[in-house]
């Protein structure tokens, strides 16, 4: 059999990574195993899992140089940044911890039996319980928070599911080596032993998500194979949930009067949005509006100067890299949007500078908002809040949209908000949307083609993906779960309509 | 232009009913009002949406007399069964009226600006938003519960949608006149005038459903509908959620102390939840496993003796009572199951007397777990739980199971709780799952096919399908809800991290 390759898209260097794709028997093995550990995670209650995903956060940070040293050679990403998504990915499993110590992720309701205006009502009570095996596909741009030990997975296994992850093509070493920091704390800590499983290559990412054992489908990436993705459960003789994170423009909106007063402020914060981490982040601004006249002529020349400077960057794999200049070209020539600052490729590898282009707010169609994974921004310019609104009609959904206004245009802020509120998951004012809080509140997510469902795969709320509602009639007290029995609850919970907080 | 027939299942007899099939134009125009009314509805606080909920199931009650006379003549239920529904449909308004009050489901979240080990995060507030006009199937079987006036309306209008109905094809001129009581209470109480909308034959369904205005779509009704629902969907530029409750078969389990301590109260409690509503129920136990022996040789014979005393009940309509013959000759003569009681056709329409069938649990096979619409059961007889455990794997995943057995038989209690705890989403204990409580936690939803999302039809909990998460970060105060601004609130939400009551 032969070894999977894994590149240094710094050089294009391939080297032998020592792993074999991973064949359909042992795809069927590793999710049957799967299957074995949902049995057995269920029988703990939620303080153990809760220790369980502290235990996962602190063997990730004992590995942190070995796994940045995995990921920098993989990805060519910086070293801060991947510091810095580490230290992220560790605490998002200590934030879920403490979610499933808090317990109100459980969504408990009791109804007591009692007589109703429709007449006697049973014994009623609810909660969310989980569902079972869940395929978590890694993604190329966060080696590790979107990757083996992030969100998806912390979120599966908060909920009680056991995760098999698809190790992404572009780092598979960083996947193996998270992979072994993940298992070896879960067995240290006493978790059984199928609770996390790994397969590499694509066919065996096909077969884990038509595995009858398979419950459930975490993605990010792009939206073609979240379509083929899509077809494989269509055509399961049981459909399951497929939570794909697809494609998103996230446009931004710069009013007259921001780009007066913060020119060279918002010609920095925007540029560092469009190029960090070389423009590869879901919630890149694609798309920036910009007046005009001749605060918004200024701020443009701001880009156009950081740009002209800027050092050439890695991008991720040559399939990033040899559709930031088809998509760029289509931009041009399709779209119509005129080029102001040329990409110039590095020395090696996959590098190359960053892309500025500009077009008219009324020439703003659906050739021209094709979303360029890589450091790209498309300048709008615009007269009127109208021009903006109508540009936007040709602009897909996204997962966000940002909105740069001062305290006195009350009226325009409004009417951009107003623009924007049904076409994203999250709106963000006077700042940027890259650098996703990793908090209770945050959404991560946006009508389709954004996302395909109405769920986050950021934040707290996430775990709300790998649950189901299960209801329990006159049930015998021994066979409700903790949280549903009458007495003290240390989870919040409805009971007859009234909402009571955890006692402890 | 030819008018749309109904048809009095008691006779067969087929009356003008005086409506056209909207046309795909009429079906444009109803959508794009719908659109206009839910820019309208936003503007209202939740207490103004409460208020409507109450006016329509003022109106309901106000119109009983006209709505139940125009339901007994088309679907053949019996006068009671409606009135209690009636009454059901408007208890479901005003339990979802108090649930908006309340506004727990809102999941509102406020995550201040502050340091976080990540360091500096913005200010995030999240909290669910209603998502835009909601298309809702009817059913045949609930001509109010389930259908204009039933939970998926209610539910959508709760979460601040407007709602256009596919009105049922077996009851044209009922849903035509729930579809009057519903506009003439929304008018008076203000409503704008697109909150409700309703169009009549299959083509404006299908039309309907890849309108790009409508948002989601909620469906009771056969598997095969819902997949091509499905496929419309899928071929929209934009697909929505589609929440479909589609086919169960709600095993039922009868231990052996239950069947001998119980036998007669079981055989009437099993065999009224089988019959009641002419067994056109989605949550009849269409499977009852009983145990060999003595006292399951009683409840058998218990049962056939009711089923050959019951008088002719008639069915919903024409198909129905056909795919009822065709499908209980499929389970004889493909799933190997023995006629118990044969079924006998009414003097007229489309009446007939229950059939009870029996079959050995080893001999379960798919053949014989087709779901039979109408007043049927087969009969399992089996040793051991073991039995039991290798026929269900052969039972499709359902909305609900039930188990009867005595308090002593707790092994025995556990172990069928093990068995059907992943296959359902409701388990209910020494009762029937017929007759579902519309309350804070009841969950009438389950695995594929019983539905295809991890949400329920009945109950408030009904309400988060027809909302999404929306995310605001460093929003000034005046762009945000009500329910996510600093101090006192009325609504329970979650502030940096911890569980808060609503203050009033």
């Amino acid at each position: 059999m032969t070894a999977l390759l894994t590149t240094d898209p710094r050089t294009g260097a391939q080297t032998d990574t020592g792993i074999s794709a991973t064949t359909p028997e042992e795809v069927a093995a590793i999710a049957g195993r799967a299957a074995e550990a949902f049995a057995a995670l269920r029988a703990h209650p939620r303080a153990w899992r809760a220790g369980l995903l502290r235990a996962l956060a602190d063997g990730l940070e004992a590995d942190r140089d070995e796994l940045v040293a995995a990921a920098l050679a993989e990805t060519g990403l910086a070293e801060a940044r991947l510091n810095g998504e580490l230290s992220r990915s560790a605490f998002q499993f200590r934030l879920f911890a403490d979610a499933v110590d808090e317990g109100g992720y459980l969504e408990a309701i009791i109804d007591h039996a009692g007589d109703t205006p429709l007449g006697p009502g049973p014994d009623v009570r609810r909660m969310l319980v989980p569902i079972g095996p869940i395929a978590v596909f890694g993604s190329s741009n966060f080696p590790f928070a979107f990757s083996v030990v992030g969100g998806d997975t912390a979120s599966a296994l908060a909920a009680g599911n056991p995760v098999v992850i698809k190790a992404h093509s572009s780092h598979l070493l960083t996947s193996q080596r998270s992979f072994a920091a993940l298992t070896r704390a879960a067995a240290s800590y006493g978790a059984p032993g199928g609770t996390f499983g790994m397969v590499f290559g694509q066919k065996a990412g096909a077969v884990l998500v038509a595995d009858a054992q398979i419950a459930a489908v975490g993605f990010t990436g792009s939206l073609h194979t979240g379509r083929i993705l899509q077809r494989i459960i269509d055509e399961r003789p049981s459909p399951i949930p497929f939570y794909g994170e697809l494609a998103s423009l996230n446009p931004l909106v710069i009013t007259a009067g921001a780009a007066d007063a913060r020119t060279l402020a918002i010609g920095e914060g925007l540029f560092a949005s469009v190029s960090g981490s070389a423009g590869q982040l879901c919630t890149k601004p694609g798309l920036a509006f910009v007046p005009n006249g001749d605060a918004g002529d200024a701020l443009v020349a701001d880009i156009v100067s950081r740009a002209e400077g800027a050092a050439a960057q890695t991008l991720l794999n040559a399939r990033i890299r040899t559709s930031f200049d088809e998509i760029r070209a289509r931009l041009i020539a399709h779209g119509g949007a005129r080029s102001l600052v040329e990409p110039a490729a590095g020395e090696a590898g996959y590098a190359l500078t960053p892309a500025v282009l500009e077009i008219a707010a009324r020439d703003v169609t659906a050739e021209v908002t094709e979303e360029a994974f890589g450091p790209l921004v498309v300048l709008v310019r615009y007269d009127t809040v109208d021009d903006v609104r109508q540009a936007l009609d040709a602009v897909p959904d996204s997962l966000t949209a940002t909105i740069h206004a001062e305290p006195h245009e009350d009226g325009v802020r409004a009417a951009l908000t107003a623009a924007v509120v049904d076409r994203v998951g999250r709106i963000v004012y006077n700042g940027y949307p890259t650098g996703v809080r990793v908090s209770w509140g945050m959404h991560h997510g946006g009508p389709w083609p954004a996302t395909n469902t109405q769920h986050t795969s950021v934040g707290v709320t996430a775990i709300r993906r790998f649950l189901r509602p299960l209801a329990w009639q006159d049930a015998p007290e021994s066979l409700l779960p903790a949280e549903l029995r009458d007495g003290p609850c240390d989870a919040p919970r409805r009971v007859d309509g009234v909402l009571q907080l955890a006692q402890h």
